[in-house]
């Protein structure tokens, strides 16, 4: 075989980029700068060329390799260092050190018995979106769950597991979905899944025809629309306003879209609710057009100035509703675990696709998840975040405004995980964010995720991650990289 | 939410059949059965109605509940009691004892804390294929290393995944491919999967245009065509001869076919090993058609009479192949762990399939399987049970010759966990089965596996859960059932 991609050998000749494919650019220069990296070919602290140079070696835009340098600091691989250049994070030298550069084309002789983990292992970034706070997690009570499960290996955990996933996991689920989103369901109609994005996908395989309408919030979350256009979707941007999504809008130009994605709790990004006539135009839409809604309940946990509202699926009488639940906001990401409650007409359909296409999903995770539900600290867990997040947004608000005053507009959402922050008119919000990103922030900017309804310019905060005490560091520290 | 599913008030009508979906009936009849039985409605020994009274009252042909209740049968859920008619399994009682029936449209209120598992419990059953040894696993070792895994949280443990899955397993998967598969390749074209199934569909999303060709074996493995055919390919079967795959054959059919997909170790079924001129003109007409190989290596560790043979990509010098290997036959299938190693020229295709639509996998059993890895346990497993299999094998196939002198001829494969046993030209193999998986054995026909290609009339009995002990006793127990 060859490997191109390991030769190290001349000075950047692994940064090659391949022009057959259509991978742009950016997105390979990132990666070969990620694996050299992570393999100790660029060793932490170390410069890495300038955007200028390496944009004349590969012959591309300077742009393009401005775009790969802050996709990598945005994940912590490397830190702008002003005039000085950009350089490999020096905090990876922890993560990295034992890690030998590999040779190319030779497979390591005998891997040491604990290998330090990779870059993975960054805390959180100030600002980052869509992480729960990872200090506030009660690791002890895991582990301690972990470890009595991880004690036995029984012989069901050595068999095929049920296409549909752990069976008491869809027990506990169903219960808690009856509390706390407020609809019944059988736990033979819930489906484990691998996370959001492996259950759009699924449901794509399961109701989709390439080509097929399918309704978008715009603005909306980036990572639906490329999913749903990677599974053969024509997207179909519907306008968000203070209502939610313009139901009568997503009529007039597709009435027979295959379905809607909606976050119905709180819009991702817009933060607003879908209120009551919208969601029952919305069921009347679908009963109608014989469609489907997926309702992305991301975080409807988190609210604060009222009790969570009930799940648009329990105003659904005729069952056209997919709901999707995640554990990733609720516990942590990298359990990588969500689940999926299915129409009762749908379940021979999906359980076809899972039987074929998703016999994934070893039942060690989602049996400690069930001891974790069923033993109270989920519920616990929820509710000790609601309050937490609600102080650590209450001081992060407080805190922009006195960094900002009134050059900005802080705009709280009645709940979910971040806020945001307008800009004034004149500003560029991608402009800003990168200048934010370049100092070792994680902001995001909200314009890009419009199609058509534009936003902006603002910036997306979250704030899960900003104990109190930060709250006055970070926003002046934000304050400062921006300069507004 | 209606919930027609679980509405078990009047005799038998949740057991009401679909006729709106394409779901076959069967596979209804099957799967509201299987529901009853683990929902508690239908209790282990109660007696299921007849075939006969059970077709008429669902007004369809008696072969179709027929095959529901084989397919119950062939899991452990039913078994047959001749006249007495068929009755669910009472050694089901053990496992399904505390689980309450679930009263329709209510979900529990709270589970307890430790549920018994479902039937999934049950032991394999006398010939089940594609199951290792699961008295032989090293249970204690794992269970050591997977109680030290689950100690400690850490924030890699919290975090998103790298979308190609555990770094340090995908080291420990390169070095053990050089050693027992003879080939080279970085651990950055290996993507960590969940499994067989799941990886076919990703090679699929990733690589294939809805209504593209794929050659498949003829005889083949089922489940290969069923994913590609869901996936949207258009299967081209290929015969299988002694030599393995007739690439001719399949150049002559569907010459720019957009992939292949092969088990060059031991074919699935026919055990035969695709030999060396064939292996180079598959890979020439790859090269020549700018097409794929898939190499299917399911099991290519286990060879009796010589040293394992090394994979074709190990030949792959102009990188076509894709190469996946799965953790279930060599570990345990509720792994559910796979891999997948990338040709250098699709890893950024890759790349952008696992980051949008497979973002799933926890490291946990990654991080547990790496130990297991790097620890010596895993080479020293492989070998331990190709010694076993070895004697299984042998004593299994000794015993079968006592039973059925020379009514049946048994075809000792080279390598891989199963044997053929060929019945006489007038039999049906099929039917045949079906008499023994009655008798609460688990054997399978081998015509249903051919497209074109005929062969058979045979069976196919594993060996790997057949103690030495037990063969003559399972020997005779088969002989009886089929009464050949």
């Amino acid at each position: 075989m060859k490997s191109t991609r390991r030769s190290a050998a001349s000075a950047h000749s692994w940064l090659e980029v391949n022009r057959q494919t259509q991978t742009p650019f950016y997105l390979q220069i990132y990666e070969r700068l990620r694996a050299a990296i992570t393999a100790g070919t660029l060793r932490p602290g170390e410069r890495l060329p300038s955007a200028r140079s390496l944009a004349s070696q590969l012959a591309t835009a300077r742009g393009t390799v401005d775009a790969a340098y802050e996709l990598l600091a945005s994940q912590g691989y490397v830190v702008g260092r002003g005039a000085a250049g950009t350089i490999v994070a020096p905090t990876l030298a922890n993560v990295l050190s034992s890690r030998r550069p590999a040779a190319p084309n030779t497979p390591s002789q005998k891997a040491p018995a604990r290998k330090p983990d990779t870059v993975a292992a960054i805390a959180p970034k100030p600002f980052q979106l869509g992480l729960p706070a990872m200090d506030a997690f009660p690791r002890t009570v895991w582990s301690r769950l972990a470890t009595r499960r991880a004690r036995e290996l029984t012989l069901i955990g050595m068999s095929y597991p049920d296409p549909f996933g752990y069976q008491p996991l869809r027990e506990a689920i169903a219960s808690y979905l009856a509390v706390a989103r407020g609809f019944n369901c059988s736990p033979d109609s819930i489906v484990i899944t691998g996370g959001y994005q492996s259950t759009l996908a699924m449901i794509a395989r399961a109701v989709l025809k390439p080509g097929d309408d399918v309704w978008v919030e715009d603005p909306g979350y980036t990572d639906t629309s490329r999913a749903l256009t990677m599974a053969g979707a024509n997207l179909v941007p519907v306008s968000v306003d203070e209502h939610g999504l313009d139901v009568a809008a997503g009529v007039a130009r597709s009435a027979h879209a295959r379905f809607a994605v909606v976050t119905p709790s709180h819009q991702a990004p817009l933060g607003v609710t879908l209120d009551l006539p919208r969601r029952l135009s919305l069921l009347a839409w679908a009963i109608k057009a014989g469609s489907w809604v997926v309702e992305d309940d991301y975080d409807g946990e988190f609210r604060y100035d009222s009790k969570p509202l009930p799940a648009l699926k329990s105003l659904d009488e005729r069952d056209r509703v997919l709901y999707v639940g995640s554990f990733s906001k609720v516990m942590f990401p990298g359990l990588r675990l969500g689940y999926l409650v299915l129409p009762d007409s749908l379940v021979d359909t999906f359980a076809r696709v899972r039987h074929i296409l998703y016999r994934d999903g070893s039942i060690f995770i989602p049996s400690v998840v069930t001891d974790f539900m069923t033993g109270g600290h989920f519920a616990r867990h929820v509710k000790r975040m609601r309050q937490l997040y609600a102080e650590r947004r209450g001081a992060l608000a407080r805190a922009l405004v006195d960094a900002f005053a009134d050059r900005v507009n802080i705009e709280l959402q009645a709940g979910g995980m971040q806020l945001i922050a307008h800009l004034g008119d004149g500003y560029n919000d991608v402009e800003v964010a990168k200048r934010a990103n370049a100092q070792g922030l994680a902001v995001s900017p909200l314009s890009p995720r419009s199609v058509e309804n534009h936003r902006g310019p603002a910036l997306m905060l979250s704030f899960t991650n900003i104990p109190v005490e930060r709250a006055r560091r970070e926003a002046r520290r934000l304050q400062e990289a921006i300069a507004i």
